[in-house]
């Protein structure tokens, strides 16, 4: 159950994430990459192999796997995939951006435009089941954006398949090359390029501490990332009035993904508290993934803060990753969040709808991270290249303040390149 | 002078980078961060003593030098340094963002909120010369995204002054905190806050190879970065028709900048390259930074290409930080272009436009990075926050499509969310 915190003074253990990431581990994950980067395709089987205990001839999945992948699914669960399709497409298609134009003086114009990466590479772990919402969620934007090559590694099952729901997901989001490989090995087949699978140029997605850290060790090379990240987040803030039973439901939804996962409740009300910690037993009852729940549960805090202020300040201090806020007066608290990945307003949106269907994206920020970072959007999926064009009009006007500013810098060739064109344009007498 | 290869088949060796850092250069600097992020203020002024030769008593400039900036300028280089500002200021303001909204199903409602980063840190070198260019270029959209807390750290001068133009840069964009810290110490100072230097979330600017590899170790902990830095690069892509005067000056102002300067000439013109050849002894005759420059062409290439789509093809492939096209066709080239940071389109607009200022931000992706990240803009000093909001309906219509799929997931606390609400609100019979 949470642990309760009653108008606490010392903010600091209350903040704190776990460490991640030892040495050991860094190390061990860069040799595997080596290899990766050497052998290619031999060792991305060895590995595929040794940790999923698959015995893999193709990496790639079959076009005919694709193309059945419809026939092999509940129709109620494709009709449920369309939807949440609809719905993320339909809410990072707000997020395109027209070119942005500015005459900046008379005959200097500047613009800039979105460019789609042309090689980007997902990567979607499989723990005890299939997570295809994570293919719509990376691969909604990436087909929006227009990214040429579009790569899906995710592990095999134990007969060395992909699950249909995923490869469903893939032929949605118009993926055609799918790999079944997991984990270092994906990151690095991706990262390098192997026989098989195509070299990107940024990847994309969650996954354990393995593959997080060998994403850091790619994004040190020519490889960009997504985001650093950690265990998810949940922190709900709930006033007197919030129904205990919805409040433990959201908890709880936070606390099955995992033993490491984060989840605090910030409120007014100890007498709340107190009700979400009954309405926590009895849902655990019945719950399918108790176990891992009553893990994420026993590190988990109930700050009770009486004044309004300091609700809001730990809130912006502890920058959760999904924030729901179950109040009165979620729209104006909502005003004051500066540090959060995405934030559910009201009692009738649950984090659930987020992470499935709403329409935003849920690859968040975790570990504090949202204080700098974004989540995913269309954004990670494009360059926006700058341009401008002087005419001669416009190098007579802006000539001088460029002339000024090389010369102060010590830097006499920038002058040059303008004042030859300037004496090119007015012959000096 | 630049070495000529014509209708290259082997583009491989042409498309290379200098290679950066060693284990050697990591392991120093990580040692050096450690004694910062221990001993703070101390080892920051040790290392200045020992690296600038330099004894602080004090970081921080002075309110009074802040305000006497202007007075110590000459007027003409303090109207150049406001007309830049507005420029750049006018452009950046093109690239701010509405809030972005959809109801993606009757009843549920998305939208995404750009924020501003509460702190950042620019740091900006002095080279030869102090490089005020690079304060407008990453407080302009700093100040434009409202950072609350905006820290500037640059090295002092042999007396421990900051130049002028420094100081009145940094009150142009509102910045009150400057330091006179550079190099590793400032990167650590700003990543881990000292008794004089605030922490900030986030750290900008160019420096040398020590810079990079302390701003890439910091952003393996709590501190994002904007991007990763190597040497400064151009690629002129020219037709017959080009002036080898203005070519021949916007390659040296790229090689000016220092002996590992990249300089790329593309044509389909082996007369254009030979006449460029000659221009740059004229020019270096009388160029202050001729030995460098000299060094830097050495390395330089210039490739010719009789096949139009080939040139395009290099173009690409190399992802120049700087591209100038200087052709007829300029505007039908830059449509095709997918990879570079800034491009600079035909006779008149030489590099140093955009070095200060057209508008566009010089701080640019090098290196190849041009393939995957963008060059600085207003989107770096915000976070982008989504929301979501479902009403009781909103939740009966969307209902169905997060249950299905958590199920699926087997997610069960998940779909529970959902359907606790949804039997609030119809109690089942």
């Amino acid at each position: 159950m949470l642990t309760i915190y009653n108008n606490p003074t010392d903010w600091a253990p209350l903040l704190e994430r776990p460490a991640l990431e030892t040495q050991a581990l860094q190390n061990k994950v860069a040799a595997m990459l080596q290899t990766i980067q050497k052998e290619g395709d031999e060792a991305v089987k060895r590995y595929t192999q040794q940790f999923d205990g698959v015995a893999l001839e193709q990496l790639a999945v079959s076009e005919a796997a694709l193309e059945q992948a419809a026939t092999e699914l509940p129709e109620r669960l494709r009709q449920a995939i369309d939807q949440a399709y609809q719905n993320i497409r339909a809410f990072h298609q707000t997020q395109q951006q027209a070119v942005q134009r500015a005459e900046t003086m008379p005959g200097v114009t500047c613009w800039r435009k979105s460019v789609p990466i042309e090689r980007v590479g997902l990567y979607v772990p499989a723990g005890t089941a299939p997570l295809f919402s994570t293919v719509l969620m990376l691969g909604i934007p990436a087909q929006l954006a227009g990214c040429q090559t579009l790569v899906l590694c995710t592990p095999p099952r134990p007969d060395g398949s992909i699950h249909p729901a995923m490869r469903y997901a893939a032929g949605l989001v118009g993926c055609r090359q799918i790999f079944a490989i997991g984990g270092v090995q994906a990151i690095g087949a991706m990262a390098y390029g192997t026989a098989s699978v195509p070299k990107v140029y940024k990847i994309f997605g969650p996954g354990n501490q393995y593959v997080t850290c060998a994403k850091q060790l790619v994004s040190q090379g020519q490889t960009a990332i997504d985001m650093p990240a950690g265990p998810s987040e949940l922190l709900v803030w709930a006033d007197a009035a919030a129904n205990p039973t919805f409040v433990a439901a959201d908890l709880l939804s936070q606390a099955e993904h995992g033993s490491d996962s984060q989840v605090v409740l910030v409120t007014e009300s100890l007498a709340l508290v107190e009700a979400v910690n009954q309405a926590l037993e009895v849902q655990l009852a019945t719950l399918p993934r108790a176990e891992v729940a009553r893990q994420a549960l026993a590190f988990s805090r109930a700050v009770v803060l009486e004044d309004a202020q300091q609700q809001v300040d730990f809130v912006n201090a502890y920058a959760p990753e999904h924030l729901i806020i179950n109040t009165n007066q979620a729209h104006q608290q909502a005003e004051q969040v500066i540090n959060a990945g995405s934030v559910f307003l009201g009692a009738y949106t649950p984090e659930s709808l987020g992470d499935y269907a709403s329409g935003t994206n849920h690859t968040l920020p975790t570990n504090g991270y949202a204080r700098q970072y974004s989540g995913v959007s269309l954004d990670d999926f494009v360059k926006k290249i700058t341009f401008q064009q002087a005419t001669p009009e416009g190098l007579q006007t802006i000539g001088w303040v460029v002339e000024e500013m090389a010369l102060a810098e010590q830097l006499v060739a920038h002058q040059q390149a303008v004042r030859l064109r300037l004496d090119a344009l007015n012959p000096p007498v």
